[in-house]
C-alpha cells in the first residue's frame, strides 16, 4: 500500500492529505496541537483551518512525528516558512531514507533569506535528490470543494517530481512537473509583495489598468531577481509565477490586499499591524526582496517604492508618480537576457 | 509643431487622441459619421464611447481622410480589424512619405487570419519599417480619468517604437518599448479566447484556481502558437500577453465573458449570440486560433475544447473533465524550448 505523512494541518496541508486519500494513498496528517489530532480522528474535520468541510474517510493523524514517517513513501513538508528549520530536526531521525520529500512553503528563512529547499538540505543533506517543491494557484477550500485546480512539482530530478505529480494527480487536481526548483520556490515567494501593492493601488481608486501593470511589471522584476538567484525566466509565466500572482492580487480576501488598502488610506504600518491584528506576509517579503535586490544588484523598482512606503513613509501617490515617471525603457531588455535584438 | 492623425473615434481612439493633445501634440480624430465629428468639435465630448467625459482643448476632428492625414508626423489607426484593410486603402493617397504609423486593432483579418500589420503593409509597402503596434492592459475609460496605464509599442526597428513611446509617454500613461511586433500582435488578438473560457468556468461554479488556470495554461499555448508563428516566449509574460490577458478576464463587463457565462447555462451558441445583439470577438478569434493551431501544427488543448464546446454542443463540463484529465505533462517542455534541461 502507498503511504503518506504530511507534516502540518493548516488549510493546505489538510487539503493537500485529503487529495491523497482520495487518491488511495494511506495518509498520516501530523499537527502538534492535541485537539486538531482528536477532532480530525473522531469527527473528520478541521474546522479552524477549513470550517464546513468533511474529510475523507480514512484520513490518520497524530501528534507523534515518528508515528506520522515511519514507513512512508512520501513526505510532504507543509508547515509555515518560520517554523520548517525546526520541524525538519525532529523529523531528522524519522525519515525514511528513500522517500520523496516535496515543501509548499512560501516566504524565505528570516535573516538568513535561504530559500525552503535551501533550510530543508541544510537539515536533511541526503534528501536533495529527493527533494520537490509544490506551488501554484491553489486556494485549500477550493480544492477540498473539488474544484478544478492546477500546480506544480518542482525539483532537481525529473524522477522526483514526477513521483510527486503521479501521487497527486487527479481529475480535479492536476499536478505540472518543472526542473526548476529555485525558480518556483521564488515566484511564490514573492507574490505576496505585488499583493501588497495591489490593494494599494485599489485603496488610492486606480483601476484595472493600473493592477494589471502591477501584476505584469511585477512579475518583471521577481523574474529578473529570480535569474540572478540561478532560476529560469520562463518559470514565472508558469502557474508559480503568473498563476499565483492573479490569484493572489485578485482576491480581496487576501491579508496582503487588505494591509496594503489600509496603507493607502493614509495609516503607517504599524498602524496598520496593529489593527489587523496578525502576520502580513508581504511586509516580510518586501523587506527581505529589498535586501536580496541590492545583493544581488537586480533592479525592483516596485519592492523599492513599496519598501519606501512600508519602512520611511513615502506618500503612496509620491511613489505611484515615481514609478511611472522613471526613464523610458524597453520591455525586454527589461525582462531578461537572451532575446531576439531588435532589426 | 508636433502634429498627429488618429484614425478611427471610438472609446480608444478617442483616448489615444486625448493623450497625444495633452502631450502637446496637434492632433486631429477621424471619424466616418459626421455626427461624432461635430460632437467632438461643437462640445468637447464623444458621448457614444465615452459618456460622461470632456475631452482636453484643442483636440481637432474632421470627416475628411485627406484632411486627416495632410502633413502629420505621426498616424494611428485605430479602427476595428475588420474595416483595417478598407481604411488603409483610403488613406493610401494622403499618408505623409516619412509619418511613423502605428496601429491598435486586436484580432486577425477573417479569412486570411492575415495580422493587422500584415494587412497593411500589403496596403501600404512603403511604410514596414515605420510601422508600431500598441497594445496592453488599458481600458479606455481609466485613460480618460488619468488613472495609471501601461502599454507596450512593438516595431520592427527600434527608431519607430521609440517614436511611438516618446509621443504618447506621460506621467499617467507609461510606454514600453519591444521589438517583438510579431508577438506584441497575437497575444492581444488571442486573448479573448481565455475569456470566453473564464466566463464558461465562472459560470460552471469553479473558483479562482480554476480562473488562474485558463489565464496560466491559456497564455502558455498563446505563446506556443506565437513562437510558431515567429513571436518570442518573452513577450507573452508582458503587457501584451499577461497584461491584457489579466485585465480581459477579470473583467465582467467583458463580451467574452458574458458569452462564455451563458454557454454554461446550457445556451447553445446562437441563442447566445442573439441574446447578446452583438458580436462576440472571441467566438470569432477561436475558430481563427482553431485554424491557426492546424496550419502551424500546435497543441492548444484550451482553445479546442472551447471550439468543441462552441461550434460541436460539446457540454461544458466534458471538456474541463476532458481537459483536467490529458496525459501529464511537464510545464516548461510543454511552455517552450530553450530551457535548461533536467539534471
Amino acid at each position: 500500500m502507498k503511504s503518506a505523512a504530511v507534516l502540518g494541518a493548516g488549510s493546505w496541508g489538510t487539503a493537500l492529505a485529503s487529495v491523497l486519500t482520495e487518491n488511495g494513498w494511506e495518509t498520516t496528517l501530523w499537527a502538534r496541537r492535541e485537539e486538531a489530532v482528536r477532532e480530525i480522528k473522531e469527527s473528520g474535520t478541521n474546522k479552524r483551518y477549513l470550517p464546513g468541510f468533511q474529510l475523507p474517510k480514512g484520513l490518520q493523524a497524530t501528534t507523534s512525528i515518528q508515528e506520522a514517517l515511519t514507513g512512508k513513501q512520501l513526505v510532504l513538508f507543509v508547515v509555515p516558512s518560520h517554523t520548517m528549520r525546526e520541524v525538519a530536526r525532529e523529523a531528522a531521525r524519522f525519515l525514511p531514507s528513500e522517500a520523496i520529500v516535496a515543501h509548499a512553503a512560501k516566504g524565505f528563512e528570516l535573516d538568513s533569506l535561504k530559500r525552503i529547499s535551501e533550510v530543508l538540505t541544510e537539515e536533511l543533506p541526503e534528501i536533495e535528490d529527493r527533494l520537490a517543491v509544490l506551488s501554484g494557484p491553489s486556494h485549500a477550500e477550493e480544492v477540498i470543494r473539488k474544484c478544478p485546480t492546477t500546480v506544480v512539482a518542482a525539483a532537481r530530478r525529473r524522477e522526483t517530481a514526477e513521483a510527486v505529480q503521479s501521487a497527486l494527480i487527479n481529475s480535479f487536481f492536476r499536478v505540472y512537473t518543472n526542473p526548476d526548483l529555485v525558480g518556483v520556490e521564488i515566484g511564490g515567494s514573492l507574490k505576496n509583495i505585488i499583493a501588497l501593492g495591489a490593494g494599494l493601488s485599489d485603496g488610492l481608486g486606480f483601476g484595472d489598468n493600473a493592477k494589471a501593470a502591477l501584476i505584469t511589471r511585477g512579475l518583471t522584476e521577481i523574474a529578473r531577481l529570480g535569474m540572478a538567484m540561478g532560476a529560469q525566466a520562463l518559470t514565472f509565466a508558469g502557474l508559480a509565477g503568473v498563476g499565483d500572482l492573479v490569484v493572489t492580487c485578485t482576491s480581496k480576501h487576501s491579508r496582503n490586499w487588505r494591509a496594503g488598502n489600509l496603507l493607502s488610506q493614509g495609516f503607517q504600518l504599524e498602524e496598520v499591524l496593529d489593527q489587523m491584528g496578525m502576520v502580513v506576509e508581504g511586509v516580510k517579503t518586501t523587506k527581505a526582496a529589498f535586501q536580496l535586490c541590492r545583493q544581488y544588484e537586480v533592479d525592483m523598482p516596485i519592492t523599492e517604492q513599496l519598501h519606501a512606503v512600508l519602512f520611511d513613509q513615502k506618500p503612496p501617490r509620491l511613489a505611484v508618480e515615481d514609478l511611472m515617471t522613471r526613464g523610458k525603457t524597453d520591455e525586454m531588455e527589461e525582462m531578461m537576457t537572451g532575446t531576439k535584438p531588435w532589426v
